[in-house]
C-alpha cells in the first residue's frame, strides 16, 4: 500500500515507536528557563577535548551513547544511526560515529537537520529497512561562529536580528516496539529561497519555507493548525516567528494559538540578551528531546507537529552575493 | 516482512527500477578515455557562471534535468530529489536544487554520496515512501581544489598518491515501474578509520572501508566474488585499489579477477598524468550513469555490485592532526 498522503506526506501505518531519546546542553542553556530539562549540562566549553571541533563531536558522542543506554540497546546493534551537523563535512558527526560501530547514514539539512533524520528514520523502520534506527545532531556555539561569521576572540558585535548557535545536542532512537509516542507522519519539504541575503537574519530567510511545508501538510492530511496541541519551529526565533504566523495566515492557516519555537523557547531572550533567539542544528535537537518527547510521554500534548527549519547558504555563497535558500521538514508525533 | 539480511544488507522484494539517468562530465573527462560514454561534455569550467561554485551546481542541474527528461517525467512530480556533494554546506545541490520545485533530501557522504543516495532512493521506493525518486550528485575540480587543498592559481605540486578530483555529475531516476535495471541489495557502510592521516592519499584511507563493506556484503548474502559480473569501486584510485584486493584477500575473498575503480577507469593515468587517478562524488557517479549502468542494460554485465567510497574528513580536522575517517555503502544492479 502506498504511503503517501497528497503531494508531500507519508503516512506510517506500521508505525515507529520512540524507544529512547536524550539531550544535553552547554553553559549558556543551562542559564536558559529549560536548563532542568536536559539530561546533562555541560559547564566546559571544550568537554575536556583540545579544540571546539572535537567538543561538539564529544557532546553528540555523549548524548547517542545515551539515548542507546536508555534503549538498553548497544550501539553496534543499531541498524543505522542517521546523523548530520552545521560543521564543514559533517566531523561532529563523523568523527564520534567511527567509534560506535554502527552503519552510518551521512545527512545534511543545517539547522532541519533533527526533523531530515527523523522522517528518515521513521521511513526505514516503517519499511522494515531497520528495527532499530536513531537519529542524532549537535551544535557548538564556538564552532559556529568561527565557522559561519568570526573567530569568537574578535568579539565582533550581534546585530539585533542575529540568533545565538545552541551548544547542545538530541538523539533519538526509533524502533518498532510498541511504546508511548508513535510517529505518524512526515511530510518533506521543498527549498524556499526568498531572497534574503543577510546571514544575521536566518528566521526571515527560513519563515517561508516552514510556512511552505506547513501549508503542505495541512493541505495533505486535511488537517487544520487546531488538530495539535502544539506546533513547534526548530529555529526561527521571534522575528522569524512573527513572519511564519503571518505567512500562514496569509494561506489561511492560523497557527498563532498553539505555534512556539524552539529558538525562543531555549532562552530567556531579554535576560540573556539573546536578541533573535537560538538557533543551530542542536536548538531543536535538544528542545525536542529534552522537552517535547516528556510532554508527549505525560499525555500534556497528544499530538505534536515538529518542523525543522535549515538555512541551506555557506559563508562562500553569501560572499558571492547569492541568497538563502531554506528548508523546513515536518514530523507528527502522537501518544499512542 | 523484514527486509533485512545479515547485519548490514537489505533486499529490496518490491524492487526499485532504474528508470533513467545521466551523467556529463568536464575537460579533463573528455580527454580520457570514458570521454565517449557521457551524455554531454564541458568545454568551459565556469559553464558561464561567475564562480567555480555556481558552475557546479549548474553542472549538477544540468545532469538532473537531463535524467528528468531522459524519463518523462517534471521534476515537481519527483516524491524527493536525494542529493549531496563535497562543498561547504553541500550548496552545489542546494543552490540547484531550489530551482527544481520537489521535496529535498540532503546528505552528505563525501564521495560515497552516489551510493548513499541510491541506498536511500531504493528504500523509499521500494518502502512505496516514493514512487518517483531521484538521486543525484556532483564535483568540480576547481572548487574542490580551492577548498580542500589550495587554490589553482598557486600551481602547487601534486604528490604521487594525489587523485584529481573529477568535474563530473551523476543522476539516477528510480522507480516501481518494470524496466530493464533492478536494485535488488544495499549494504551500509560502518565508518573505518585506519589512522592515515594524509590528505593526498586518500585510496589508502579509504580502502579498508571498501573491504570491510564488501566483506560484509558477501557475509550477510553468502555470495562469493565470482557471483558479480562486475565489482567496482569509487574511486580508491591505482594505490587505493591495490590495496582493495590485499585487504579483501585477508578476508578470504578474491576480487582482483572482476574489480575495477571508477577513479582508474575514468582517465588515461599515464597519459593524462593523474597520478593515482579520479576522485570525488562526480567520479563514480558519472562513471556508473555514463558507463556501468549502459552495460548492464545492454546484457554486458548482468550483476554489478557497485560500492562508492567517501573520506569523511574535512581541512580544519586534518590541521588538528586527525585521521581520516571513511566510508562506504554497496549496491547491487541486475539486469531485470
Amino acid at each position: 500500500m502506498s504511503k503517501r498522503v497528497g503531494t508531500q506526506t507519508v503516512a506510517f501505518y506500521n508505525p515507529p515507536y520512540v524507544k529512547s531519546y536524550a539531550a544535553i546542553a552547554g553553559p549558556k542553556e543551562a542559564e536558559g528557563p529549560m536548563a532542568s530539562c536536559f539530561d546533562a549540562l555541560i559547564d566546559d566549553e571544550y568537554l575536556g577535548q583540545d579544540s571546539f571541533e572535537a567538543a561538539e563531536s564529544m557532546l553528540l558522542k555523549n548524548t547517542i551513547e545515551l539515548a542507546f543506554k536508555k534503549a538498553n540497546i548497544n550501539t553496534q546493534d543499531s541498524n543505522y544511526i542517521i546523523s548530520g551537523d552545521l560543521l564543514n563535512q559533517c566531523v561532529s558527526s563523523a568523527y564520534c560515529i567511527r567509534d560506535l560501530s554502527a552503519p552510518y547514514i551521512g545527512i545534511y539539512g543545517a539547522c532541519s537537520t533533527m526533523a531530515e533524520g527523523l522522517m528518515l528514520s521513521a521511513m526505514l523502520v516503517d519499511g522494515e529497512f531497520a528495527d532499530v534506527c536513531a537519529n542524532a545532531t549537535s551544535s557548538h556555539f564556538c564552532c559556529a561562529e568561527r565557522q559561519y561569521r568570526f573567530p569568537l576572540e574578535y568579539g565582533s558585535l550581534r546585530t539585533p536580528t542575529s540568533q545565538w548557535t545552541v551548544t547542545g545536542s538530541g538523539c533519538v532512537i526509533l524502533t518498532r516496539d510498541q511504546n508511548i509516542i508513535k510517529v505518524t507522519h512526515a511530510t518533506a519539504g521543498k527549498i524556499i529561497d526568498m531572497g534574503i541575503k543577510d546571514a544575521n537574519n536566518m528566521g526571515s530567510a527560513m519563515a517561508p519555507a516552514f510556512a511552505d511545508t506547513l501549508a503542505a501538510h495541512f493541505k495533505d492530511t486535511g488537517r487544520q493548525p487546531s488538530d495539535y496541541d502544539l506546533i513547534l519551529s526548530g529555529d526561527l526565533g521571534k522575528l522569524g516567528k512573527e513572519l511564519a504566523i503571518e505567512l500562514l495566515k496569509k494561506e489561511g492557516y492560523d497557527i498563532s494559538g498553539n505555534y512556539n519555537d524552539c529558538g525562543v523557547m531555549i532562552y530567556d531572550l531579554e535576560e540573556q540578551d539573546m536578541h533573535c533567539g537560538g538557533s543551530g542544528c542542536g536548538c531543536s535537537a535538544a528542545v525536542l528531546c529534552g522537552d517535547i518527547l516528556k510532554k508527549i510521554e505525560d499525555g500534556t500534548f497528544n499530538r505534536v507537529l515538529f518542523a525543522a527549519t535549515g538555512a541551506l547558504m555557506s559563508p562562500e555563497m553569501s560572499k558571492q552575493g547569492e541568497s538563502i535558500p531554506s528548508i523546513s521538514h515536518a514530523i507528527v508525533f502522537e501518544h499512542a
